[in-house]
């Protein structure tokens, strides 16, 4: 049976003091929104249906750009969930399967869990996920008869008993899109907020005679972000499990709490990764690479054996082949540098192809940007590349080829050749000494002025 | 009524294992001392007059940098708290109202502490700073009845009784300058340690039958420094606080664990920091500029939109107007970008002026320093700084001009001219191959020669 | 009595997930390896024998570059302890004294522990290390009679009343090397795993009447290495005694969690060490120097008064005197930088020595590599050497010389001298207008085509 998601997105998130919409805060690279809306491959839904409100159209433009198939449909006025669930029903109206309603807020509900809801779905009308509190608070409980969830009772209206209750509700619920839309359209809002309640769906179904049941998940799951607090709490849980996980894979992290990965961080089995080391979306680090401390990768691959840093900026579009080196305050954007090649210092290589076993000397940059356009540089195999030379992009350098230092290469080198553009050096003797005494003299000359 | 301080800063702090006074040893970028002079301000204090010892000169020119206004008088003998602040009798013999008895090594007693404190004073002749310890140890015992203070027992003295008691005392002491200065006179030094202690002074109250009371505050805000491990503690309580002040002002922490501030650190709102930044004293962020990692920055404003590092290293004098964007390997110095100005990779400007939208090219260096002055480099507006270009201030470079790679400029660019200072380049062909042959020839001679 | 060290570096660590053995793996900087093997020189070793399997050649040759005249023997079958031990009976068969075995794998016994044993082996046959288990788990407990070690009994095999012990084994033993060798010719693999367990040597000695006995140390430095978890752990209980270490002696560390030591870290008091430093093997920083954040130091010696960093890149061989100045994307490989000397931005100084009170300006670049040799740069005193020097050497520059900034050096300075290489400004008015606007021409032309 096919399933479906709808995930609320429109709530204003006033906690955090934000002029962002809430579900568009990031946790490890990704807006909390991706993170939700990854359930969508986990249940391999048919459609999934983002209801939008507050900064309606960026949250729409997000969740387009992540999901292009997606749907946006939006809550004009917050009226509650069940008033948000209820503007899915148009776009859904022709779903046979089922629904789940996540939220764009609650980053980590697992694919286990989703998986567990849906089987439970075979035998039971409703499905709601709940977890056991370690401090149950304020949450609603979950009233069950055994397997049967008898139904969701608000802290406020809970007796001392219910209140007693440690399994709580989480928001999230499964139904057929035919009974879920059904039953939404009975909601009432005469309660103390004036809202619709998603939540009150059960005890509709309850009252039709339907049956309805709880799947637990761990509490942390459940998670939701309402806060910068909370933002940062989920970022340490996201990287906690991600350090684990490298960890149990077979890579070195030397300071686990100092390494932080993306939503998408790939590293090989065998790597090491030095302390403060910063991932942001799109790496992949191959087996037995090594990434020195203080670097900073973003959207780039590192092969077998590379070392990378310290101090290595790679950018996105780098691309490092086999036995690599790159470090020493050097940056890296949109470039192939191929196999055993070397850039080791305080350089910046953008927009070109560095040939293999190429030696690339400190504080050499690709000129790729005449203040309009960006340009390609382009540099053969074994080459030596002197240090501080200007490669004015377009430019070729060839094979075994090689420039001298402090030169500014505008033109093409052919294979085998040396280019140098260099000014002549001339010694003037005693004119240093010269020179001090006047700047000397100078400096105390404005000092009495100034006195 | 007026309200004078005095500072106890007299100490040795042998534990401290430190050639540096206890008190000029910092958290968040400021002195312990500075610290416990912003009581100062809290209080609108007539006067604070604090009380030096051990590196006397040190800590007397530290207290004055701090307020040109604090009177510093010298205990020359460490007699004890009581003699200590017998030291300010004179410095104060004109005031009226009350005093607050502080100690340099204690940074966190909170104004509202402070406060309370003279609020009770109006109800009693002595007011006692206590706190509820979590493990009450050895600290003196604040001995109540009811609301009155009726003694301070010393660990060592107390019954059985009186060390089940959990209410401790701080050591900070208010009363009006006049009764102070009358008991701390009366003290006796026949104990033990042969030391006048100021906390007697509440048992010499109550023998005149006056009236005393203890205002409890937070253990934490107690917390004094005693060792280098204090230290750490006490700056990681600071950030700890710093942390979760500016989440709940609406800033994104990314890893809060990880971003270090000052004593005096502003961020505006949606301000997104990232992991690994640290603080400086001095520095002020705007709304929803954004700080990547690996920054530094230190008595520099970053303007609203502007988009800083990874691995910015922002100094002194540092002003990034809107929407500017400075990183990668890049120093900025006395200098301001204006706005939408770029300086992106490996460069260093210092005492220099970047017109509005201007793109310094990467490795461009301000060559600012003759040997003996600093001097200042002006660019334009709408300008295009060649990579690796050299301005040998003091230069102008104008408006929407434009400076080849590699150019060293020292002479001024009128606005929408192009400098250029570039020896032409030569390309010899084959001389690479026969250099790489010559040296390696050379290498192998050398490692022959070598056996 | 001479005492000789068995340490077992045979297994395979199959939850290390490595293509690396097990102790090889680093901690601190180091291999497991050498921090077991850092007990010979504990108790004055006179033998250590390596007793090597999986990876044994690498194992081997790590084992002889700690210790030259270690002793490695293979164990081409992995058939428990007790036959892992009996491999190194032929390299100790002339041995008088006592043997103590130890795991590689175990990197924190310390020699506290190991004197201890070894003054109990003066009473007692067999010598077991033992500890306190906070959770005694799946351990083996340790069976004792007053001081007397009854038997060591497997967690599988022992009664409830011997579960209860919580003393634990670690399976440290020592005993004379004429005992244990014979004992463990006597084992049997008649069990369930089919191995020779060098534990059983406790019930053969008992069996012969000989007397046994148990030292504890604290469960700590018992543990071993069996994952990248343990590893990181292991790292993580080494650099936080490190750094309370550090701070016991006297070393500001602002932020202790974010420093990281190697093994041989060495730290003069008064030391400032600012956030997010990392120390490599082989540093000495003495008394007084700062290190400020996000520096990297390997190999290196900075002196009193020196300030490294923010930034600073120090490799092996960078010697750094009295109240120099490092920092800001400078690194420092192979050369001597004399008191008072700067070497303040973008720099990058290799095979070098550069004179006292010397400045380097930004951007200066010693050229040691010519593609086949390193070749050394001399600068003398008070040298001034302008921004964005090409220091190719072989070259010396002398004292009170001076270079011309963007200056490409290749022939000696004589002192006093003033060097410069350097093509002559020209400035071409509108150049920079009419190339703004032909490449922006330029650009929309080519956008149009690509519609």
């Amino acid at each position: 049976m096919s399933t479906s998601l709808i995930i609320l997105a429109a709530g204003q998130g006033t906690r955090m003091q934000s002029d962002t919409a809430k579900v568009l805060h990031q946790v490890a690279g990704a807006p909390l929104l991706a993170h939700a809306m990854k359930a969508a491959e986990a249940v391999e839904a048919n459609n999934t249906v983002i209801v939008t409100g507050h900064h309606s159209a960026a949250v729409s433009a997000a969740a387009l750009d992540l999901n292009p198939e997606a749907i946006t449909v939006e809550q004009t006025e917050q009226l509650g969930t069940g008033h948000a669930v209820a503007q899915a029903a148009e776009a859904l109206e022709d779903e046979l399967g089922n629904v789940i309603v996540l939220f764009g807020d609650t980053p980590f509900i697992s694919e286990l869990t989703l998986h567990k809801m849906l089987e439970e779905r075979a035998f039971h009308d409703v499905v709601v996920l709940g977890f056991e509190a370690a401090d149950p608070g304020r949450y609603g409980r979950l009233v069950m008869q055994g397997k049967a969830l008898e139904r969701i009772v608000e802290y406020k209206d809970a007796s001392e008993q219910e209140r007693a209750i440690t399994l709580c509700n989480s928001g999230v619920i499964c139904a057929s899109a035919r009974l879920l839309f059904d039953l939404v359209a009975q909601l009432s809002n005469e309660n103390a907020s004036g809202e619709y309640y998603l939540t009150d769906i059960v005890a509709l179904a309850r009252e039709r005679g339907l049956n309805a049941t709880a799947v637990t998940c761990d509490e942390a799951e459940t998670m939701g972000v309402n806060s910068r607090a909370d933002l940062a709490q989920a970022e340490a849980t996201f990287q906690a499990a991600a350090r684990a996980e490298a960890l149990a894979d077979g890579v070195t992290l030397t300071a686990p709490e100092t390494v932080f990965f993306a939503h998408d961080t790939v590293l090989g089995r065998d790597c090491i990764i030095e302390p403060n080391v910063v991932f942001g979306p799109g790496v992949t680090v191959e087996t037995g690479a090594t990434i020195r401390a203080f670097s900073h990768l973003e959207g780039c691959h590192v092969a077998r054996g590379a070392v990378v840093g310290p101090y290595a900026r790679l950018r996105p579009g780098a691309e490092l082949q086999e036995d690599t080196r790159v470090g020493n305050f050097v940056e890296i954007k949109n470039a192939i540098i191929d196999e055993g090649a070397k850039v080791n210092h305080l350089s910046y290589i953008g927009d070109a192809h560095i040939g293999t076993q190429t030696n690339v000397g400190a504080g050499t940059i690709t000129c790729n940007y005449d203040g309009v356009m960006k340009h390609h540089t382009e540099v053969g195999a074994r080459a030596f590349i002197g240090s501080n030379t200007m490669l004015i992009a377009p430019v070729t350098v060839g094979d075994e080829a090689m420039t001298a230092s402090g030169s500014i290469i505008n033109q093409d080198v052919p294979d085998g050749a040396l280019a140098l553009a260099r000014a002549k050096q001339v010694n003037k003797p005693g004119l240093a000494r010269k020179l001090f005494d006047k700047l000397k003299a100078a400096k105390a000359a404005k000092a009495k002025k100034a006195e």
